[in-house]
C-alpha cells in the first residue's frame, strides 16, 4: 500500500465482513492511520471489532446506524471531536443490506428499507462527513485528487450493473439491485458535486465475497480488500466516478 | 401506428403532460383501444380528462394512487371487471414526480418519496396487473414479444443514465436520478423476469419536453407521444430490456 497514507479513515459496518477487513487491513499499514473510526450499529455485542480496539488504541468505535439521520449526526459531530480541527481522508460507506426476494415476491416495505440503507445512508454519510472531508482536502499538498486526501468509497455490486445483470440465475434480489444502481447513481453525483471540494469518489464491487450476507464461493475478504486498497492508493482524479470492481477492471453501469 | 394494435392500454399520471398526451393520441389511432384506462389520483378535479371521457366512452377513468399499494390493488380490480375476462395489452407506468434540490440540500424523506413514487410504484403496478398482462399474452396470436401483445412501458428519464448525467448543470436532482437509474434497473429486472410470460418490457426517455414538472423548452407533448408509439409499434423481442428515448435511440444506462 505504498501510495495509501491516510491518516483518518471511518469505515462503516465494521463490526463484520469486508468491514472489520478493512479495518484489520488498516491496522497492518506500514504507517497506519492515526483514527481508524469503525462504525457499527451496536458496538457492545462486537466481540471481535472490541478485542481489536483493546489492543490498538488508534481504533475508535462509533455508534452508527446509516439508516437513521440522527445517528449519523451524532457520528459525525463524535468523529469531529476526536479529530480535533483535523479533517476526515477516507469515508467508506461499507454498511449494506440485502433481503433475498424474487420479482413476484418484493415488498414496498423491502423496497423502501434496502434503498434507506443502501442508497440514503451513504448520501446522508456524504452530507454529514463533508466538512470534515473538505478539511481534509485543504490539508493535504496538491492540486489532484488522491484517496490519500480525502475520498469517499462507496460498496457497490456488480449486481447493481443494469448491462450486466450479474448473478440473476441466482437471485433476483430486486430490491438490491434497484439500491445499489441508485447507490451507483448517487456515486456519480458525488464524484461531479464535490470534485471542486478535492474529494474523489468511487464506487466498489468487492468481488464475490465470503461473507454472512453472501454465504459461500470463492474470493476471500482479505483478497477482495486488499485487492480494493490497492486500487485506492494508485487512483485518481481520472477515476472519480468511476465504478470497478476489487481488480480495478471498470464495471458497466 | 400501423404495427400497434392494441384493445386495451392503461396509463397512469393520465390527467396531464405526457399521460394526457398519451390518451389523446390512442383516441386518434386509426383502430382506437376498446379500452384506454386512464389512471389519477384525483379522478373529479381533472376537467380535461373529465370532458374528454364524457366524449369517448372507451375511456375509463381510474382512481389511482402510484404509491399506495391498497389503492393499486383496488384499481387492477377495477379494471380486471371492465375487462370481464379480456388481458390488459399495455401498461404504461407514466406517473412521476420530481423534487428540485441539490446533492448538499437532499433530505431522507425526498429521497423515500421520490423513490416510492417512481421505482416503488411500477414495481407494484407490475405485479398488480402481471395476471391480466399475462392473459392478454395468452389471447395473441404469434411466439414473438411486441406491444400489440403485451407490454410494460415505464416512462424514466435521461437525467437516470449514470453514465451520461443528462442536464447535470442544470439541476442536480439527485433524488430524482437516483429513482430513474433504480427504475432503469426494475424495468430491465422486469424484463428478465416476465419475458417467459410473452410481456416485453422497455424504458423510455421521451425527450426534454415541456410539462408542468420540467416547464420551458423545446420538444412537445404531442412529438414526445407520437414519437413513443411510433416506437411502441416496431418494437420486438430483441428490444425488450432496452432503455429508449423517444426517437428510438438507444441511451446508456
Amino acid at each position: 500500500m505504498a501510495g495509501l497514507h491516510v491518516r483518518s479513515v471511518l469505515v462503516t459496518g465494521a463490526n463484520r465482513g469486508l468491514g472489520l477487513g478493512f479495518v484489520q487491513h488498516f491496522l497492518k499499514m506500514p504507517n497506519p492511520p492515526q483514527w481508524i473510526f469503525a462504525g457499527c450499529r451496536d458496538p457492545k455485542g462486537q466481540r471481535e471489532l472490541q478485542n481489536l480496539a483493546s489492543k490498538h488504541p488508534n481504533i475508535i468505535i462509533i455508534q452508527l446506524e446509516v439508516s437513521d439521520p440522527t445517528s449519523i449526526k451524532a457520528a459525525a459531530a463524535k468523529v469531529g471531536e476526536h479529530l480535533g480541527g483535523s479533517g476526515l481522508n477516507l469515508l467508506i460507506n461499507n454498511a449494506g443490506m440485502a433481503k433475498p426476494c424474487s420479482l413476484d415476491n418484493e415488498t414496498p416495505e423491502n423496497m423502501i428499507q434496502v434503498y434507506t440503507t443502501n442508497t440514503v445512508g451513504p448520501l446522508l454519510m456524504g452530507q454529514a462527513f463533508l466538512p470534515l472531508l473538505k478539511k481534509a482536502a485543504q490539508e493535504t499538498p496538491g492540486s489532484g485528487l488522491s484517496c490519500s486526501k480525502a475520498a469517499i468509497v462507496n460498496m457497490s455490486s456488480y449486481a447493481g450493473s443494469i448491462e450486466d445483470m450479474y448473478v440473476w440465475e441466482f437471485g433476483q434480489v430486486v430490491s438490491y439491485r434497484c439500491s445499489k444502481a441508485a447507490l451507483n447513481m448517487l456515486s456519480k453525483c458525488q464524484s461531479l458535486a464535490y470534485k471542486e471540494h478535492g474529494i474523489l469518489c468511487i464506487t466498489f464491487h468487492p468481488g464475490w465475497v465470503q461473507t454472512d450476507m453472501t454465504g459461500g464461493p470463492p474470493l476471500t475478504v482479505d483478497d477482495s480488500v486488499q485487492g480494493m486498497l490497492k486500487m485506492l492508493s494508485s487512483i485518481s482524479e481520472k477515476e472519480t466516478g468511476a465504478f470497478l470492481d476489487w481488480e480495478g477492471k471498470v464495471l458497466p453501469w
